[in-house]
């Protein structure tokens, strides 16, 4: 059969450690269990900046549109902080997103239980979270029109954003929400500040008629963003699928992540279906960030995008045994002990990122 | 001396029933400690909706701009929530918020000590807590133009809100949050999301260059809003004064005193000069929303709304003296053992509403 392409784009800061063993992985895979991939590598974010001029190449972009997935490492870097906003490095994984029209991003917070010490909250409010985030990543305040900073007469300044969003877009993330939660609890939780914001009210009133002309089988409930930032950290195992606009989603899968304290071992899939086509695109990457901080030293946790891996397996390119091999490898691993930093106990020993790739190989 | 104006929102839900306890002391000092005040008292929000069919007078508008201070309790009713937007219950708070020009929320996220064990954080974590939030309240996408729903000619719809702000607008705020800063630890935190947002991109080169200009005794550092709702879970304390726009602020806000575990019992001030005047406006409310849930059974905890007075006597009515006085009788009540259900842990007894608020007065 074919081989299927992968697009690999590690990024800036820890990006490119933490892709490298994730690329360990799909060598293995490759070598012992016939995977037939096309890898290409390509450089986004400060990397490109640094190489050439932009944030993303449109070349790139049409590299992602024909790639059956692409796995990503992350973009950020305080290198290029007073570069031109539309040069940002940002802009590389904003044009993905829109120009793939991968209009939902799945986010997970899901605690493992070896790292229950690792959370900030107490083990009883903790234990056993499970939850997923659906976030809409190709509208909202993130791409609305009229933007920009203007100069006024008097010489200062006016910045404007826009948060636009229509029924098709509502509708279209808010499927993803319902089907998802068939497959879980049954419960969905959509988030928006209605009662402040016109396209939060339509966001409701879209969410509301969609279930229950289509899935009345589904608990649904609504829950202010404010109220939902709290309750996040009240209960949060109260949740199971929420499904919210692009910036709120932003904010409170982050929030939602970090609850857990393994925010470096959270993946996270991004699905679409590119305009003018009727294939299914995904990029996947880790919830965390570039971590500018400590890129380089080598001690950058792997987890998060080895775990992004298995998730492409299992959603692109249809190898779910291989998804659960790489999964059950990374919970042998933490179930042994080891720890990369951010999810070390005081006190406890640390291994590098290449010793975590490394070790995850060895138990597959 | 000419009596000050009080004018008194009680509101919806809950409202009525914790400034009646706060009115209880408000009359105690009349009678026992010479405060000269003039109480007024109007209805807002639901309680407005059902009685004149708005949500809040022209006239109680007015009536604010005279007063010295506003004592406010919170809006916010499920029995309203089919009403056109524009007379929605919250557009009480925001309509008092704009036209008298409070664009200064002061938050502060502070954890008692023998409420502890109310958090859902771990103790190390939030022990000491002691945070101030600086929320822009008249600006950004609670009120930017233009915003609506439209039909589109497929017969579906557009939301659509604008997030604006300008430097004057963000100057005055962060002055108030170097000022606060100054009193306190003398660091402040800026927080947007200016990697995606020209209005969060503007907000921080204004911080900055006012920081530069005028505070540079103050240390400044600046945080995207996504990462500081992970930061206020896995450190609160690295925070002392924070400065953030309208909506970040909302959901920030109430995340930090979710940390405390004793939203219960956290107060808030709104400052401001209303337009043509140079006399200061003062709102004060509880942190909590109307929690209609608990509405009517006499159990809401009314030490925010205690608070809150205790504020207004320092800020607006100057009688630091009152003020401590109160705060005293409630830290005293707390360490008697006396809790409401919102801060009693598992198999604690719980007072009533006029429990606690009988208790706080006996104190005095
Ligand atoms: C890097 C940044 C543009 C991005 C976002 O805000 O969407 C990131 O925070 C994320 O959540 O993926
Ligand atoms: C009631 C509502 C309009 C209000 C807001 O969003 O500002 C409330 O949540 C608050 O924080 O004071």
């Amino acid at each position: 059969s074919a081989k299927q392409k992968i697009l690999l784009l590690p990024g800036d800061g820890i990006g490119p450690e933490i892709m490298e063993q994730a690329v360990r992985i799909i060598d293995w895979l490759k070598a012992e269990r016939g995977l037939n991939v096309e890898l290409s590598e390509d450089v986004v974010g400060g990397a490109s900046l640094a190489k050439h001029d932009v944030p993303i190449r449109d070349e790139v972009i049409a590299k992602a549109k024909e790639a059956d997935a692409v796995l990503f490492g992350s973009v950020g870097d305080p290198a290029w902080k007073d570069v031109p906003f539309d040069r940002r490095p940002e802009v590389a994984i904003l044009r993905l997103r829109k120009e793939l029209n991968l209009y939902a991003n799945l986010r997970p917070a899901k605690l493992f239980d070896p790292l229950l010490s690792a959370s900030a909250l107490k083990p009883d409010v903790v234990r056993g979270l499970d939850l997923m985030i659906v976030r809409e990543t190709v509208g909202g305040v993130y791409f609305g029109e009229p933007r920009g900073i203007e100069t006024l007469p008097d010489g200062t300044k006016r910045g404007v954003n826009t948060e636009v969003y229509t029924t098709a877009e509502i509708e279209r993330v808010a499927r993803v929400a319902f089907d998802l939660a068939r497959l879980r609890s049954g419960r969905v939780c959509s988030v928006e500040k209605g009662n402040v914001m016109e396209s939060g009210l339509l966001w409701r009133e879209v969410v509301t008629d969609l279930h229950k002309r289509e899935y009345s089988d589904v608990t649904l409930m609504h829950m202010l963003a404010d109220n939902c930032a709290m309750q996040l950290v009240r209960d949060p195992r109260q949740f199971d699928v929420m499904v919210t606009g692009n910036l709120f989603g932003d904010l409170l899968s982050d929030l939602a992540s970090m609850l857990t304290g393994s925010l470096g071992m959270l993946p996270s899939a991004t699905l679409g279906t590119p305009e003018g086509t009727d294939k299914q695109a995904a990029l996947y990457e880790p919830i965390h960030g570039s971590a500018p901080d400590i890129a380089g030293k080598g001690i950058a946790n792997p987890l998060a995008q080895i775990l992004s891996l298995a998730m492409m397996l299992r959603y692109s390119l249809d190898r779910g045994e291989d998804s659960e091999l790489i999964e059950q490898a990374v919970s042998n691993v933490l179930a042994s002990g080891l720890r990369t930093a951010d999810i070390a106990a005081a006190g406890e020993a640390r291994v590098s990122t290449a010793e975590m790739g490394a070790a995850v190989l060895k138990e597959l």
